[in-house]
C-alpha cells in the first residue's frame, strides 16, 4: 500500500496528536468555485458532471489547489443509489432533486433491486479510480453515501421538503414497509462503499442530513440500526457518521464503530465530547454562513471553534481566496480526542 | 376580574396539579378543518382573513367545540409586526410569505417605525376583542407573537429558506445593524403584546420558529436578550417560550421570566427537564406526523408521550373527528412540574 504524502487526516482520524489539524470543506468541489460554474454552465444539468467520471474527477480536484485542503470529497451526489435501485430522479436547476415516481406500497418496495455499486454505479466507481490516480498519493480521497434514513426520506416524499411529512407519515402508519425499504437501500449502500474502497476511497463519510426532522424514539428505530450496519460491514477504511440535527443520538453514535463522529453548527463541541465519549475523532462544525464574512471574522470564529474543542489554539490556513456562493459549505476541522 | 370556567390550561401554567392535563394544539385553528377550508375558498387571499377581525374570530372559534380543546388561539399571523413597522409582505399560496423590500442597510431600518400594536394592528386587537366576547368566559384565549429573531430572518431573508442564510450572514458581518433592527422588532412586539392583553389574551405564547438554525453563541447574542425583554415587560399574563430547534439553549430558557417553556418532538423530556430546572411548566411535544397516523397509534404515542413527562398514565381525550391535512399541527400538552 502506498503512503499517502499529507495524511493529516488519516493520522488525525486515528487519534494521532497532530501539529496542525486537517481541514476539507464541505461542498469544497461545487458551486463555491468559479471554474466549477464555468464548466457546469457548458453541460445539460447537474446529472451529466455526476454521470461523467472525467468531469466527475476534474471538479473533484479542482478545490485541492486552489484551497489547500487537507483531502479530496469525490464529487457526486447521494441520490445515485436510489436511481441505482431503479427509482430515478431529476435534478431541477434551483428547485433541488424530484423523483416521477415515489415509493408508496409494499409492492414497489419489491420491485426495487439491491444495487450492485459496482456496476449499477460504476461511473462514481470510475470517477473515484480517476481521482485516485491523479491524485497521485498527494492527500487522501473521502468516499461517501447518504444515510438509509436521508434516502428513504427523498424516496417517499418525492423531493426535499421542510418538514418530510409524507415521509414521516411512512414510519407511523406503515413500519414493515419502512424496514423493509430501509434494508434494501441499506444493503446497496453497503455494496456501494464496497465499491468505493476498492477503488480507492481513503475515508468514507455517511451523510444523515434529515437526521433533526426525526424525534429521539424514531431515530433509534428507523435510522441507527441502518447505520450501524453500515460501519460493521465497512472495516476496511475508516468511517465518519455526520447526523445533521441529530444532537439528542450522540449517546447512541458514540457507540457506533465508526472511527470520526461530524458535528453541526448547533451542537456545543464540549457537550458533544461528553456524549460521545473519548474514543471518537470528532470533525468540527463551523457554521458555513461564517463564510461570508471577512478575513477577519473567518479567523476569529474558526479559533473560536479550536479553543471550544478544548485544544491549544493553532491558527488555521485557511487557503481562502474566494467568494462563497453556497450557503452550505461547511468548514470540517478533524479534531483528535 | 371573570373567572373562566374550564381553567384546566391556567391552573396548569401555575404548577397546580389537575385533574388531566389540558390539550390544546398548535395551528388548530386553519387548513386541519373543513369548516376553514371552505370559508377560506371563498376569500381574496390569506391576509383578508387575518385582517377582517369577523373572520380572524370565526376561524379561532372553528376548533373550540369541534375539537373539545382546552384552549383557543388567536388566529393571526407572526409577520403583522413587520407590516406594522413599515414592511409589508405578501402570502403567496403554497409559496409562503414573501417580502417584495427586504432590510440590507441601516438606513432600512432606521425608516422602520416602532409598531404601536393597538393601532396598527387593529385588526388582530379587534379580533382578541370578539373572540373574548364570544368564549364567553368558557376557556382561556392564547395570544401570541413571533419571536424577533424569527422575525428578523424574515424581514432580511424576503421568504421562508431552508438555511436563512442572507439572514444570518448579516448577524456575522454587520452584528451592529442586526441588534439595531432586533431590538426595533423588539420593542414593537411589546407593544402588541401588550395591546393583546389589554384586550383579553389570557395567556402569551411567542414563537422562535427559526432558533434552530442559529449556533449556541449566535443565539445566546441575537435571539435570548429579546425575548428576555419581552418576558419582563409582559408581567400581567404567563408566557410560554417555544424555541423550535433550540435544544442547545435549554438551560437559558429555563432562566428566562417565563412561566411555560415549549418543546419539539425532537427534545426528550426528561432531558429538558433536567436542563430547564423546576420551576417552569413544560408543554409537550407530540409530533404532528403522528396526526397521520390512525387512532390507536395516535393514543399510544401520545400515551407514551405522557409516560416520558414522568407522569402517572392519564389518558387524552382527544376530540379528533378530522383528518389533519396540515403537517405542521403539533399536539401540545401541558405538563406540570
Amino acid at each position: 500500500m502506498h503512503h499517502i504524502k499529507n495524511d493529516l487526516l488519516l493520522r488525525t482520524i486515528k487519534g494521532e496528536r497532530t501539529d496542525r489539524k486537517p481541514v476539507w470543506l464541505m461542498r469544497q468541489a461545487g458551486r463555491i468555485l468559479p471554474q466549477y460554474r464555468s464548466l457546469r454552465e457548458k453541460l445539460r444539468d447537474f446529472k451529466e458532471l455526476v454521470e461523467t467520471p472525467e468531469l466527475a474527477c476534474e471538479v473533484t480536484l479542482q478545490p485541492v489547489d486552489e484551497l489547500g485542503v487537507d483531502a479530496a470529497i469525490i464529487f457526486s451526489d447521494i441520490l445515485v443509489i436510489s436511481e441505482a435501485m431503479g427509482l430515478p430522479y431529476e435534478m431541477a436547476e434551483k428547485r433541488g432533486p424530484y423523483f416521477p415516481k415515489t415509493i408508496e406500497t409494499m409492492r414497489d418496495v419489491q420491485q426495487l433491486r439491491i444495487a450492485n455499486g459496482e456496476e449499477d454505479i460504476a461511473y462514481t466507481i470510475n470517477a473515484i479510480r480517476l481521482t485516485k490516480a491523479a491524485l497521485n498519493f498527494q492527500i487522501p480521497l473521502i468516499g461517501f453515501a447518504g444515510c438509509p434514513w436521508t434516502l428513504f426520506a427523498y424516496m417517499v416524499e418525492g423531493s426535499g421538503s421542510k418538514t418530510f411529512s409524507k415521509a414521516k407519515k411512512m414510519l407511523f402508519v406503515d413500519p414493515t414497509l419502512s424496514h423493509a425499504l430501509l434494508q434494501k437501500i441499506t444493503d446497496s449502500t453497503i455494496s456501494y462503499l464496497k465499491a468505493q474502497v476498492k477503488a480507492g476511497a481513503d475515508v468514507i463519510q455517511v451523510f444523515d442530513s434529515w437526521a433533526g426532522i426525526l424525534g429521539p424514539k424514531e431515530y433509534a428505530e428507523f435510522s441507527l440500526p441502518y447505520i450501524r450496519q453500515i460501519c460493521e460491514a465497512i472495516t476496511e477504511v475508516p468511517v465518519t457518521v455526520f447526523a445533521k440535527g441529530a444532537f439528542f443520538a450522540l449517546q447512541d453514535i458514540g457507540q457506533l464503530p465508526c472511527a470520526t463522529v461530524g458535528l453541526d453548527w448547533n451542537m456545543d463541541p464540549q457537550k458533544s465530547r461528553e456524549q460521545i465519549g473519548n474514543n471518537k475523532t470528532l470533525q468540527g462544525n463551523l457554521d458555513p454562513c461564517v463564510l461570508y464574512a471577512n478575513h477577519a471574522t473567518i479567523q476569529a470564529q474558526t479559533q473560536k471553534m479550536l479553543t471550544d474543542f478544548v485544544l491549544r489554539a493553532t491558527l488555521l490556513t485557511l487557503g481562502m481566496a474566494y467568494t462563497p456562493t453556497r450557503h452550505s459549505t461547511v468548514l470540517n476541522v478533524l479534531l483528535i480526542p
